[in-house]
């Protein structure tokens, strides 16, 4: 029998993926399960962008060009261009979701070989693709004492070497809730403009700031125009992960056209997702008011329960729909996977994502979880009576559980 | 400015990609260009699929998994079960078109550096792809004279080096309209066993066969069953091309498991459009024979007409919708540009794709042209006359010509 590759094989996996046989197995028993382990929203996609969506009328649901169909490049150059980022349709490719994006930028930016700045924590799956792209992701570790702040723009500067091509950023942050002022951002533009690197902002969860500075997108920065790539897209925007449409934007000619060469491989993005692009965008205001006052009032909710629980560390996040905290435990998988096979409350329980997958560095994040609040108030207390008596029966049978089962 | 990749730089462009700016500029001047240098077919997306997907409700349009979601998966099996292929839901991975399918399998199977073999004239994104995964594709060419019928195994036998990991054929082909025999077939198969190779089947086109043998698929091979893996799409099936549904057929699990692992990364296929190919597998009897009898009747039509243009080798194609023939001039592409730039009958022209980058031996192809044939009879045969009328005017005075314009 044929082998498959080592890379094939050592593709990472998520870090929860090891917890859903455990997670299958809870339910199959009848227990509900809680998911606080992924970024899938509950709300509603835009009722109007879908009705408008069944409206068109489709005959032969053709081919978009690579870098996207132009009246979409349009719509996503007018919305932002009404938010003040001065970008145009040529400057905007879209994408299948932004995941597609980062791959394409690693590929067009980068040689096999080289690397590439990122804070940590961070998205776990960009070690996928960084794999997948055979490019090194070179951590700086961030601190839940900081309530995960940027690390001083000097360590960036310690870990360049001639094969550092970018920093890469998410910023409003998964998996911290972070996000970096603007003052940060002119930092790290001055690294990489005294160094002549890219710097790739994952800005997917801008429109989920909650605090009164507003958000400061890299592409704002000045005099570093040509070294920014921003990544977004409307699968948190809008609770639309399923559309798989993300977009980047770069005023730098080059990348463009060399991920557009990316793109006319895989032909098109996904046209029917196009449209319902398009008439999301048109005219959302309401609709993102009310998600960002949906998502502010969880966190809130969040970080309430767990500044309330015994031994765990936490913080009040900044942005995007997820907390990190530090748990009073020896080993948060096992934690997480206790929680799903040997606990329940009322019949229920909650599942979260053990913290130590999205480090790069072994051994950290070993005692901390990510936590995703993408359900409704009601579920998400639920969860969170599930989570502080999970924490208080497990830690007081730690011990005695880690020896049995691991 | 940071620079970008080699890597990226040097993605291959499509065959056609250099035409495309005298294209625009011929429409500019208020030229008709009938487009068969691409495979986008007239044809209209299935109805009844369309008005189903707007009957649908969709509330949260939220990720699928990997794979696919689970009823798309089953729909694709039983579709497949229907007409003799043991294929089982599991055994299907869902990918973003057939392309993505393709690359994912590059990535899990082959190591950079590693190889595979493939018969020329072939797919012309094969090329980027393996560039992507930094790969090589090494060529067997075959010929117009054989109707491009796959070249003899001793000869792929003798390219076979230890770095070779795989046979990559497209039945029926794209660009030559080859259908592959079950005894070919099963010459492949030995030939991977002995080996230990991997048969990687680009069977996309496997309902536009004209012939009365019935297609034989790679996936009823015997013996082999985890040497193969079949790729298959809705695109050129019911005129979907903008859906971007694919997928995967393989029996292999370490396969299945490796390229499920890509998959994860970017997290979901679109999910609109798995709605969509659910509704059009359900139901296509009709619309499959109506489809291929249009195709049918244009292939001859296309055939009819080339075999009267003085000095153009051609053949009737068995499957796909493409013909690739020779034709009587020095430099198909200057051709191609020529009809563009410097032709026209009654304000009309037409585009083809110049053969040279469906080959990858060096020289091979110069004198050869794709011809998609995608647009109903009429406009089909008024591009035959814009061909006929231009090949003969060309050939009169292509010295003149290439001097001038070269």
């Amino acid at each position: 029998m044929p082998k498959i590759s080592n890379r094939g094989e050592n593709i990472p996996f998520s870090p929860f993926r090891k917890l859903m046989p455990y997670a299958q197995a809870a339910k199959a028993k009848g227990k509900k399960v809680y998911h606080l382990n992924i970024g899938q929203p509950d709300i509603a996609t835009p009722p109007w962008a879908v009705q408008k969506l069944k409206e068109t009328a489709i005959d032969v649901l053709a081919y978009s060009p690579g870098a996207g169909w132009a009246p979409l490049r349009k719509a996503v150059a007018d919305y932002n261009q009404a938010r003040g980022i001065a970008i145009t349709e040529e400057e905007v490719l879209v994408t299948s979701g932004a995941s597609e994006g980062l791959y394409f930028l690693f590929i067009a930016c980068l040689e096999a070989g080289d690397n590439i700045i990122v804070p940590e924590p961070f998205y776990a799956n960009y070690n996928g693709f960084a794999h997948m792209a055979d490019i090194e992701l070179k951590s700086i570790t961030s601190h839940i004492e900081d309530e995960f702040a940027l690390p001083d723009i000097d360590k960036f500067e310690a870990l360049i070497d001639n094969r550092t091509r970018a920093i890469l950023i998410t910023n409003p942050n998964n998996p911290t809730g972070c996000v970096y002022s603007k003052a940060t951002l002119e930092a790290l533009g001055r690294l990489v403009k005294k160094h002549d690197l890219f710097l790739f902002s994952d800005e997917v969860y801008q429109d989920f700031c909650y605090t009164d500075e507003p958000f400061f997108s890299a592409l704002s920065l000045q005099g570093v125009q040509e070294h920014v790539v921003v990544l977004d897209s409307v699968s948190k925007k809008y609770s639309a992960c399923g559309a798989r449409i993300g977009y980047i934007f770069t005023k730098n000619e080059q990348v463009f056209h060399s991920v557009e060469r990316c793109s006319k491989l895989r032909l098109s993005p996904p046209a029917l997702s196009e449209f319902l692009a398009i008439y999301m965008l048109e005219n959302d205001q309401e609709y993102m008011a009310s998600s960002k006052a949906a998502y502010d009032s969880r966190r809130r909710t969040v970080f309430n329960r767990l500044k309330n629980m015994p031994g765990v560390t936490c913080y009040l996040p900044k942005g995007s729909f997820y907390c990190f905290a530090k748990f009073p435990v020896q080993d948060a998988e096992h934690f997480c996977r206790w929680l799903l096979e040997s606990f329940e409350h009322n019949g229920e329980t909650v599942m979260l994502s053990p913290g130590q997958g999205f480090y790069a560095t072994p051994g950290l994040g070993i005692d901390e979880v990510r936590i995703a609040f993408v359900l409704n108030e009601n579920k998400l207390n639920h969860a969170m009576d599930c989570l502080e008596l999970g924490l208080a029966k497990y830690t007081e049978v730690e011990a005695n559980l880690v020896s049995q089962l691991t």
